[in-house]
């Protein structure tokens, strides 16, 4: 109620006022950093200095920082004007509340409430519900006292950013279910996501969920030749790092049988089975990864390097690697694409390439797919990376899946169920303000009605289309 | 399963040949024009020279070979490049079939197998089962004729366009609720919709549905001052354009309290009363509509013009102009709000500004909303606009609705229960094909992996983003 009844106010607002708000908030993120790290730390094991204060912190507030470039600049409203037919469009503020749930891998840089969907809604100039992580209680807390005070610091109503700590599933199904939202960003489990989606979407609320991917390796003969074991150390640090806790962590490797796959494969399993138990997220994530691996063991895949042990000191597993060949996965291709949240590798080994097309047929929709080649297998490469295209939303050649740069031209997205709307991104901007907007079209009306971008002087030298050519100029008279 | 088998070819195909298909198709209807315009007159009521031979047929062709433009110049694909990042991307096809329900009210324009949605998803390069509307078998079949050969001779597969004439609500339940699908065009009534869209989103298939308009209609003060006859005029006209079988039909005016107001009411009722019964497009229409209008005059609407009464032969029914004031709309503004999908109005009478705000702010999202205003409004007008703004896709400014120009520029969408997806348009080329799209990034892969817009080269001097800024030209090493 609150969040509607400023919604008019904050899509009204000046778009210099929103950006400030951002960039003020980057800079209080940046001035508590210490204090965030530290707490996140607590709330998450995540390492503080490495991990939190060096990296997901400057992510985090930059992230801000761009958003409030494309307010600025108008670059995320995709303006377009056809002279002839009278009429312009632009992405515009749905002038509705969103809620957003974060995840619990990112305390800071997809927090509910200072992450990437945050951003994005209020760029697109949408009041924010944000519903606290569980496990990050004290994290959300500081960044939502941060967020209020540069709310009213930049004069936005102090509904423009609201906080629920805590409610109960009925609860959250209810809020999910309110028409009066505009849309839900929500980044977690499959489970839960589905759950809300169900209801929200017969309500009229546009669910943008990022859910679970497995994010497939494609490892060719060729790339193997004489780089096994500098593949497999690759493999292990991509599979492992954040304790295997990203979204986009490969959960599956498909590797050729033969003798360079088995020396990449034994490397691998070294490697795993040298590591020290890793620190996870909660006793959640240990109990679901415990779950899930005994799932893998028990429908077929052996222990090839590790123990698949909890404990402790906190929450800790033991890197593990799990293999199974193409016929027992093809077997039950659902089963062993169970996501093993933590740092838990599959293989599958495949005899040939028909079988590699057979098994990437089986798999659902993830965010990511690499193929690693070399010029050897280059005609082999490419014919898989076409067949493996639909599946994923980035296609990576030669690259582990775990960095996501913030860039325009990222898609961290891909098909269901890794997100739920294929066409858009969670992280780049000034793409993934386009999730929280409404398409608005402008048919004869005065100039002074317009948004600026689609006014006749173009002030502000927006990039839009006009009768079907970009350009930055103002609308010149026939 | 059938049109499963050929995605990947599809999605293979050159865009030339695609392009081809299209082009062939749009050849085809225009050659059979005047059949199409004969059986689609029998079937639907609809005046064949007019509407259907000079209007919709064109508009159908012209759809197709807009389609066509769009996939020789790739204007849909929407490409961003990140040279520092090494990140392109670009949308794609998503190779999966799109299932499309038609409308009863355009057997050509928006027909299943030959449509707006059609031309968009086979512009992105998908496979596409439409669903023959009920009432329309003849038209459809002639079409799906066309399309097969045009498909056959551009040498497309077969199943690249599949035709279902009929189905049970339950098969129809369950092929919604196919995760093979990619997604699900429709354009129908909305509690239809809703039952679809209930199934297909939990399987990972996006809906999208244009579902039910009132597109209100604001008259002002000034704009009144000596046009009130005119204006009636044209309100008659746009509610009555098709016997106001458009889902951009005025259903609701808000006309202030007052002589002028009166004078355009009047007016109004008299040309309602003099019209000769209007022919529907069914029998079901016809029930449909005397059912919804019984229920507005149970709930309080005063009959003003018109004897809102059915008649024969075949199914027609009286143009009727019902009204009502303020106090009795804001009492029960949902049910003022029931669609009346036939040559019928409804008059809101408003005593003032605040009143016309509160009236405004029970509105259910339509997909057009229009400011009728003079230089004495101007301050007034302005005020309103921004206040219906987030109620409509398409805001106009002393126009009616009812034209829907097929432009880039164009936003035939709106919010919930307009359409289910607020920030695409139905209409438009290259504008609506991104419904049917995939967002697909590639990280660091070679430049041979990359479709053509992609490239370096950029061969087809293609509009894409490099770096921040749009350009035509080929990639330049750094």
């Amino acid at each position: 109620t609150a969040a509607c009844a400023v919604a008019s106010e904050l899509a009204a607002t000046a778009p210099e006022t929103i950006a400030s708000f951002l960039a003020a908030y980057a800079d209080g993120i940046e001035a508590h950093s210490e204090a965030l790290a530290s707490l996140a730390h607590q709330e998450t094991g995540l390492p503080a200095p490495t991990r939190l204060a060096a990296t997901e912190i400057p992510r985090t507030f930059n992230q801000l920082r761009l958003a409030a470039d494309a307010v600025r600049t108008r670059s995320w409203s995709q303006p377009i004007i056809d002279t002839r037919a009278g009429l312009r469009s632009a992405l515009g503020s749905m002038q509705k509340p969103v809620l957003i749930f974060g995840p619990n891998n990112f305390p800071l840089a997809y927090n509910a409430v200072a992450g990437s969907d945050f951003a994005s809604a209020i760029a697109a100039r949408n009041p924010v519900i944000a519903k606290a992580h569980p496990n990050q209680p004290g994290t959300t807390r500081l960044l939502a006292q941060i967020a209020h005070r540069a709310v009213l610091e930049s004069g936005l109503p102090a509904a423009t950013v609201q906080m629920v700590y805590h409610c109960t599933s009925e609860d959250g199904l209810s809020l999910c279910a309110d028409p009066r939202l505009g849309a839900i960003g929500f980044t977690g489990s499959r489970a839960a996501g589905l759950a809300l989606m169900a209801v929200s979407e017969p309500a009229g609320v546009p669910f943008f969920g990022e859910l679970s991917a497995i994010n497939p390796v494609l490892i060719l003969p060729g790339a193997l030749a004489g780089r096994a074991h500098a593949l497999a150390q690759e493999y292990f640090g991509s599979c492992t790092l954040g304790s295997g806790q990203f979204c986009t962590n490969p959960g599956l490797v498909i590797v050729p049988e033969g003798e360079d796959g088995d020396a990449f494969v034994s490397a691998a399993a070294r490697l795993f089975a040298e590591a020290s138990p890793a620190l996870l997220l909660s006793q959640g994530v240990m109990e679901s990864l415990q779950r899930n691996v005994a799932a893998l063991r028990e429908a077929g895949a052996q222990l090839l390097g590790g123990t698949a042990q909890c404990s402790g000191p906190g929450f800790r597993f033991a890197p593990s690697l799990l293999g199974i060949d193409a016929a027992r996965f093809l077997a039950a291709p659902e089963t062993f694409q169970t996501e093993a949240f933590g740092p838990v590798g599959l293989i599958v080994r495949s005899p040939d390439e028909a079988t590699t097309v057979k098994i990437i047929a089986t798999l659902e929709g993830s965010l990511t797919g690499s193929v690693y080649s070399a010029e050897a297998d280059r005609d082999l490469a490419q014919r898989l990376a076409v067949v493996l295209r639909p599946h994923v939303g980035r296609l990576l050649s030669n690259r582990m899946p775990t960095g996501v740069a913030v860039s325009a031209a990222m898609n961290h997205g891909g098909p269901f169920p890794s997100t739920t709307q294929r066409s858009f991104t969670a992280v780049g901007m000034p793409s993934a303000i386009a999730r929280f907007a409404a398409l608005q079209c402008w048919d004869h009306t005065p100039d002074h009605w317009l948004p600026v971008e689609l006014q006749d002087s173009n002030p502000l030298s927006v990039w839009r289309v006009v009768d079907g050519v970009p350009t930055q100029g103002p609308l010149t008279p026939a």
